[in-house]
C-alpha cells in the first residue's frame, strides 16, 4: 500500500486565484501518493511587492503553518518568489519547508551553469538580488530581470503580461547568455510549458520543482533540524 | 535657533521596560537638538527569539512605524539586534532607517579591523551571521558568540546576565583575537560602560550607535533612496 | 497507470559489493513507480581516494552514462563524494544529473543554517570543501571533517568504521556548533538511520537524497539545458 | 553647556582651494557644538590621481594627523576619495578616523540596496572597486564610473566638469539601474544639491556625510581600538 | 657549470601538430639551463573542446605524467586552457604542476588590476569561468570571452581563427575596461606576438609563462606538497 | 651570449643589514643571467612595523623605484611582506613589480590546497590578512600568525627568534592542518632550508620565490600594464 504524503502549498497573498492556480500547478506535478493542501494567508495583502507587502503577510502565513503543523502535515512549500518568512515557518515546522525561490535557483544550479530570472515588477529584482546572494548562488546567476508588469495582472485574462515575460526571456539569452530561465513569480506557474516552447531554454517554475522537492525530502526521511536556529519557538 | 530633528526609536518587542532603557540609551548620546520618541511594537512576542518572534513583531512595528512617518519623523532606530523588518520600514520611511545591528557591525567595522559579537541566546547566532553576510562584512566578523542567556533576563534585577556577557566577551578577546566587541541584543545597552571598563576593549552598543548614526545621516541632508527597492509600498 | 521513471545510480569506483550497497540505499527511497539500474564503472580504481582516483575512474564512469543514455534513462546519480565528472556526465546526458555531494549539501542548506561533512579520509577533506566553495555554500558548511578510515574498511564486517563516523559526527555536534551533519562518502549510506540515533542530529546521506532529487527533478519536467557549457559532446 | 567637538579634516593633497571647499562643506552640515579644523598636506601633490600620487601625499597627511592628535583632536577625516592612509592614521589617532569613500560607501549602504559610484579620472576606478571591496560592498556596488575629467578641472570656474558630473549620473541611472550615486571626489562636495536636483536620486558627497559619522562615532563614546592593528606605532 | 632543469610540457589532446606548436612556445622563452620535452596524451580526444573531452584526456595525460616522473622530471606544465587533470598531476609529481589558465591569470593579476579572456568556443566560457572562482580572481576578471571558433580551426593555415581573436580582444578593450587580455587556449601560443603589436595592451599566453613560472618555481627549490590533498596516490 | 636580466631588490626599511640579508637571499636562488640590484629606502623606519611604518617607507622606496627605472631596470621585487606601495612602484615601472606576500602566496597556492603564514608581530596579522583577501586567497590560506617577535630580533644573533618561528609552523601543522607554511617577514628569509628540515612541510620565503617570478614574468616577455589603473603617474 503506497504512503501517502501531505504537503501544505500556502501563498502567503491573499488573491484566493492565485492560490488555485498555484495548487493546480502543484498538483500537476505531485507523485501519486502525494495530496497538496492549499491555503490563502488571510489578512495578506493582495499581492507581494516589496518588503513591506511581504512583511504584512507573515502573521497569516504563520497562522496556516502552525494549522497545517497540528495537523502532522509532511513538508510545506511558501509559493511566493520573495521566500517571505521561511526561517520563520521553519522554526513551526517538523518537516522540511522550502520557498519557490530557494527550490527554483538550486534547481536551476544542478541544470546549468548559468541563469537568469525573469520577475514581475523592477522593485522585486533587489529583493531576489538579495536571496540569492544568501543563498550563494550570485556566481551563477546572470541578472535578475524583471518584465515590469504588475503581479496581478497575471491574473487578468486580457493582460499582455505574458508576451512581456516571453520577451523578457528572450533578451536574457541574447543579453546575458544564461543557460536557463527562472520565473520569479508564483503567478507564472501556469506559463512554464509556453514559455519553453516559446524560448527553447529550460524556464524553470518553483512552484513545481518546490513541491517536488519537498517530496523528495520528505521521501529521503528528511526533517527540518531542530538543534539552533529552526528550533521550535520559545514558550513566553 | 537650532535646527530640532525628530527621531523614533521603536522596540519591536512588547516589552515595555525594555523599550524605557533603551529610550534612556538613544537619549543618553543624542545631540542636544534631537528629540527622541520611544515607541513598542503592540501585539508582538515578550521578546525577540528567533525568526518566528520576529515574524510575529512586524506588523506592530510597520504601525509605529507608519505612524511616525505621517507626523514628519525625520529618521528611525529599529531597537532590536535581529534587524527585524528593517527593509519593510525603509519603504514606509522618507528619512533614513537603521537597525541596532547594521549600525553596531558597520561602526565596529570603523575602529577596528575584526569585532565578535556577543548575543543572548544560541539560537540567534545563525540570525546574526546571516545579517552579517548580508552587510559584507563576514571577513571582518571573528564570531558570533551567545552568552547563554535568554534575553528577558537582562531585565531581571538579580540574574548573574551581566556577569555571563562579560566572561563571553573576556572569551572572546582570548579565542578570536578580536579588536572590537559588539553587543548582540538592545537589552544590554546599559552595560556598555561597565563592560568596556573590565574588559578594557572597545564595545559597542547599537542603540546608541544607531541612534548617533540616524542624526549624521539626517544631519547629512540624506534620505532613503525612493527609487526602486525602498519605494513607498504600491497602492492595492 | 503509473509512468515509470528509470534512474541510473552509477558508482564510480570499481567495488561490486560498493554498487550493491548503493543501489540498496537508493532502492529504499526511491517511489514506487521508479526503477533504479545500478551500475559500476569498469576498470576504474577499487576506490576513490584523492584526484587520482577519481581521474582514472573517468572513462569507465562515462562508458556507463552513455550506455544508459543510449537506452533513454530518465536520470542520473554518480554515487561518490567527490562528484567526479559530474559536468561531463551533464554533456554526454539529457536528463538530470546529479553528485552525492552537490545533493547532500543542498539538502543540508534547507535543512538547517549550518552544517558540517564527515568523509572518511583526510586527503578527501581538501577536495570536498573545493567542491562546497563551487557549489556556493562555504558559509553554511562549519567544517569538512575526517573519521580517518580508509573508503574499504566501510565494507568489512568486523571494522570500528562505524564507531569512528559516529564520535567525529558527535565531535563535530560540540566543536563547530553544526545543526546538521552530511555523510562525506556513498559507502556511509547503510549507516545514516543509526547515526541518526546515536547522535539525535539530521544526518544526511547523499545517494538517498540525490536519488529522490533526481526524480523530483524528473518529476518537474526538468533537464540539463543544452544550451552552451553542457551541450552534448562535439563531435570530432 | 554645550560639549565641543574637534574634527580635523584633512586635505590629502597639497592644493589650498580644494582645503577650503573641503572645509567648508564640513562646516556646512557640522553640528553647533562642532569645530572644525582644516589642514592641507604640505609636500603632497597638487592633486591625488592614482597610487602614486597617493603614496606621496602619506608623509604630509601623517604630519597632520600627528600634530592634530597631539592638540587632542576628538575625530580625523580624510579627505581624499582614494582613502590614503586611513589605516595609518588610525594608528596615530585615539578618536575615530575616517575616510570619505568608506563613509559614503556606508552610508549608501544604508539607504538605498545598490549604488555607483561617479569620480573623475578612468585611472582612479580600480582604485575605489579595489577599496569597495575591502570594505565588503561589492556586492552593492552597481559600477565605479569616470566622467573623465582632471581633479583640479573642478577647481576651474569656467570648466565643463559639472556638466559632465551630472552626465555620468544620468548614465548610471539609465544603465546601472543604482538606487543612489555617490560622488567619488572629494572636490565635488559642492555641487551635491545642485546633482540632486537635476537628477532626481540620492547623491551622496564624502566629505559631509563622513564630517557628520565621525560626530556620531565620538558622540557614541566610541573610539578607535588600540588592541591589535591600530595600536600606537611602535617606538623603534 | 649551469644546473639543468627538466620540464615537462604536456598537451592533453591528442593533436601532434598542438604539441609542436606548443613545445615550440615553451622552448621560445625557457631559460638557457632548462630542457623541454614535449609530450601527447595518447588516446586522448583530438581536442578538449568541454567536459566531456576533458575527462577522456585524463588517463592519457596520467600516463604521460607518471613516465616523467619515473624519469625525474622536475616540473610540468599541463598546456590546454581548462586546466585538465591539475591535482591529479601534483598527485602524481614531486615536483611543481602548473596549468596554463592557472600561471596565465595568476600572471595577469600580477601586472594589471583587471584582464578579460577570449578563448575559442562559447561552451569554454564557463569552464574558464568556474576555474576562476576556484584560484579566487574573479574580482579582477572583467570577462571571458569566445571568439567562436573551433579549437582546431587555429591549426588551419588559411582559416580566419586569428583575425576573430584580435577582433574579439579589441571588443574586450573597448566593452570590459580591462586592462590585460589573456588569451584562453593553447593553440594561440603563436600569436601573442601579433597580438599585442595589433591591439596595443598586454596579451598573456598561457605556454609561456607557464613554463616561465615553473621555472621559477623550480628554481626557488619549491615542490608540491605531499602532505595530504597532494600526497602520491593511496596503493590499492 | 646570455640575455642579462636586471632586478631590483628594495628594502623598503632602513635597516642595512636586513637589505644585504635579502640580496643574498635573491641571490642564491637568482639565473646565472641575472643580476640583483640591492636598495635601501632611505629615511625609512628601521623596520615595517604595522601601517604607519609602511606610509613613511613610501616616498624612500618610491625614490628608489624611480631611480632603478631611469636606468632601466627590467623587474622589481619589494621586499617586504606588508607589500608597501606595490601598486605606486608599478605605475613607476615599465617591467613586472612584486611584492613578497603576493609571490609567496600565489606560489604557495600552486603547490598546496591550503597554507598558513607565520609572520612576527600580532599587529602584523590582520595587514596580511587583508592582502590575502585582496588577492582572492582567503579560501585557501587556513590562518594568517604571529611568532610574537619583532621584526629586528630577527636580526640578532643570540635571538631565540628562529626557535619560536619554528614551534608556530609546527603549532600552525598541528592546529591549522595546513599543508604549507609561508614565512610572513623578508628578514626571515636566510631561515627557510632550516625550517623545511625541521617541520617537514614545505615552507615559502618571499624573497627568493618573488624573485624568481619576476625573472619569469620578463622571460616570458610581460610588462606592467600601461592602461589604466597602472599607467605612468600624471605630470602636475
Amino acid at each position: 500500500m503506497e504512503v501517502v504524503v501531505e504537503i501544505l502549498v500556502v501563498n502567503p497573498n491573499s488573491t484566493q486565484s492565485m492560490t488555485d492556480k498555484i495548487v493546480e500547478a502543484a498538483r500537476a506535478v505531485a507523485s501519486p501518493g502525494t495530496v497538496i493542501h492549499g491555503a490563502t494567508a488571510a489578512g495578506a495583502p493582495a499581492s507581494i511587492e516589496g518588503h513591506y507587502d511581504e512583511a504584512m503577510s507573515l502573521p497569516g502565513l504563520m497562522a496556516r503553518v502552525r494549522e497545517a503543523e497540528a495537523k502532522g502535515i509532511d513538508g510545506i512549500v511558501v509559493a511566493c518568489f520573495d521566500d517571505p518568512g521561511i526561517a520563520a515557518c521553519r522554526e513551526l515546522a517538523s518537516g522540511p519547508v522550502l520557498g519557490i525561490c530557494e527550490a527554483a535557483v538550486k534547481a536551476a544550479s544542478m541544470l546549468a551553469t548559468s541563469f537568469s530570472v525573469v520577475t514581475t515588477l523592477p522593485r522585486s529584482v533587489p529583493v531576489i538580488e538579495h536571496l540569492i546572494h544568501g543563498y550563494g548562488l550570485s556566481h551563477q546567476c546572470r541578472r535578475v530581470r524583471s518584465a515590469a508588469i504588475p503581479v496581478l495582472a497575471l491574473e487578468e485574462p486580457g493582460s499582455n503580461a505574458r508576451i512581456k515575460v516571453r520577451d523578457e526571456i528572450l533578451c536574457a539569452i541574447r543579453e546575458d547568455r544564461c543557460e536557463a530561465v527562472v520565473l520569479g513569480c508564483a503567478g507564472m506557474a501556469d506559463l512554464t510549458a509556453w514559455l519553453s516552447e516559446e524560448t527553447g531554454i529550460p524556464v524553470i517554475d518553483g512552484v513545481s520543482v518546490a513541491t517536488r522537492m519537498i517530496e523528495a525530502l520528505v521521501g529521503a526521511g528528511l526533517k527540518t533540524s531542530k538543534i539552533n536556529a529552526y528550533a521550535f519557538p520559545n514558550e513566553k
